[in-house]
């Protein structure tokens, strides 16, 4: 094996990991990269993440874009869209240009800028991206977009199961990755209560989203692969 | 279970969790807090841990204590003692005030000061601390010390261990302790093993040590219950 893959589990730690020349894999389960990948899964030309919630305001004036914010879990007063999966699935997003503003995921996709590509993951798209990744030829570090700076369950997990899916071309890179992957063989099989029991699904139940929840950890749903270019995010053709 | 356990993965997360009124747990198994158990429990009257180098040579030109100074593995040059735990059962530790600074563990040390009480745990200690900690009453925080800010392996394993010995008195508080009971719980029968593979053994090899890799995951060698008083470690009587 001539390539590595590591495990950045919070964005606050991300600074401590070269990602120069590498894959970067930005994931934010519940729900921004779910979210993303859902869009480009229905037609979404491209997803313009971006940090700030006054950059994305600015983008609710321009003609052309459907936006979206999500601050701890709830949609922001004045965007038309929210964070749930199942509103990136209509007829509407076929061919639109998406603005999204979230809590974790898109601080995480901005700090892994100096990577050589980023590419966002998520369970509904697992295979794809790593079958993806296997053509590449290139070291990968999973970014887990966490809970505000906080370690989570749910995208560790999936840095396990994408560990795990790249094993016969990728080493493991530090002990991070051995965890991640310790603990994704240990609750597999018993994927969606793990994650229904998590914290941050804990929260979102109190905004009445289980079907979400339960959408997010279902693997391999679609088989795209959503690549930064530029400041979009679209899908690799 | 009126109580509660956390588990912060670097001391880099630390300022993210709210410590105050708590127990704090600070472990850093190869070898910082494996050293300062080993040393309670040969009889130290004390231990000084200080973060800064400067502030440990201080100590140097002082009468009645003994210094130990690690960087990366392997000892600062005019400091008498390393960080190997095996030169910590000796006769000129009896009664002796250590002045310990390390890579990480010390950091850590100074990183958890708000807490009400904070403990240094190891696996040399493992049922003793989890004991203690079952009289008082209080949720705890596990503070990993991790290597230079980053999530190891041996310290998360040790979180996981002190869980697993707290169930019945101490829910999960977030995410992260069910993280790392269940990488506990994966992989504890073959404790040793998994250690010696992990990054930071591997970096110790390199020095010749394999021997402290083996003392630091022995459970339950020691009945010592290390405590912060004031600016020094202590054994709870």
């Amino acid at each position: 094996m001539s390539n590595s893959i590591d495990v950045c589990l919070s964005p606050k730690l991300i600074d401590l990991y070269d990602l120069e020349g590498k894959i970067v894999v930005v994931v934010d389960i519940l729900r921004a990269t779910s979210v993303m990948t859902t869009a480009l899964a229905h037609g979404a030309k491209e997803i313009i993440p971006v940090e700030k919630l006054e950059v994305a305001k600015e983008y609710l004036t321009k003609e052309g874009y459907l936006c979206a914010a999500e601050r701890g879990g709830e949609q922001i007063a004045g965007f038309p869209l929210d964070n749930s999966p199942f509103n990136y699935m209509k007829d509407n997003i076929k061919g639109a240009s998406i603005v999204i503003t979230t809590t974790n995921g898109t601080v995480a996709i901005e700090k892994s800028a100096v990577a050589d590509q980023i590419l966002v993951g998520s369970f509904l798209n697992l295979t794809s991206v790593a079958e993806y990744i296997k053509t590449q030829n290139k070291d990968v570090v999973v970014h887990c977009a966490g809970w505000k700076g906080k370690t989570n369950m749910e995208d560790t997990l999936y840095a396990g199961a994408l560990i795990e899916r790249l094993q016969s071309t990728h080493a493991l890179g530090c002990d991070t990755p051995h965890m991640a992957l310790k603990y994704w063989e240990a609750v597999k099989n018993d994927l969606q209560q793990t994650v229904a029991d998590s914290a941050h699904a804990k929260r979102l139940n109190k905004l009445n989203i289980t079907k979400d929840i339960r959408f997010c950890t279902q693997i391999d749903e679609y088989d795209v692969v959503p690549k930064m270019e530029g400041t979009s995010l679209v899908a690799v053709k």
